[in-house]
């Protein structure tokens, strides 16, 4: 295992949140939690991994749609309780289709999409 | 109150973590948690505010220190439990000096600074 992630503070549940970027646009894709263990394999890999809480399982990023988040670079934040890695992702990081998880902008107290969907989320993920 | 708000899902504990991203280079600046009270004061007031889980208080970024974030664009990710902020940053984001709470990457199994400090958080927040 990776030294550094020792640097890192996982809460009381063993979990940090990651934010992942575009490297490329910027752009913020969506924020999931990992583990020591998906931290390491995100590290080791070159493949972003997180922990569902949900499903309370590692899962790699793309594992069943495809869409892969390969690391670029990652930073640690200044407290070591908030990972940001900078990826390139393949076709789209949002289960709904949309390239990025924030596509809900808030504008006069409602909630507009402000992005088209890249793909048809029932072909990939089912119905 | 704004009714926008009743579309984000707050943990248990009624928070939900926002991430502030500069609006001009895409920087991602820090993460920290919102309640309700913060989101809201965040929308009225046009400057973000967030919830202090070692404080147990609301705040206002750059209530102290001058550092505010001037609220940009408002954005809420697909499952709702995420906020993403585009703001415009006063001075740097983190109270290290750093312009961003992400100045460490994760380099050879080892914690790398990759930027100068912007000001001396001694003369801002006191020794």
């Amino acid at each position: 295992m990776k030294k550094v992630i020792d640097s890192v503070k996982f809460d009381e549940k063993g979990l940090v949140p990651a934010i992942t970027q575009d490297f490329e646009t910027g752009d913020v894709l969506m924020m999931a939690y990992m583990n020591s263990e998906a931290l390491g394999k995100t590290l080791e890999s070159g493949n972003v991994h997180y922990y569902s809480r949900s499903r309370n399982k590692l899962w790699m990023k793309g594992e069943s749609s495809g869409h892969l988040q390969l690391v670029k670079e990652v930073f640690v934040d200044c407290d070591g309780d908030t990972i940001l890695i900078k990826v390139e992702q393949k076709v789209a990081a949002c289960h709904t289709g949309h390239y990025s998880c924030f596509f809900r902008k808030i504008e006069d107290d409602r909630l507009v999409e402000i992005s088209e969907k890249v793909f048809n989320e029932e072909n990939v993920y089912g119905e």
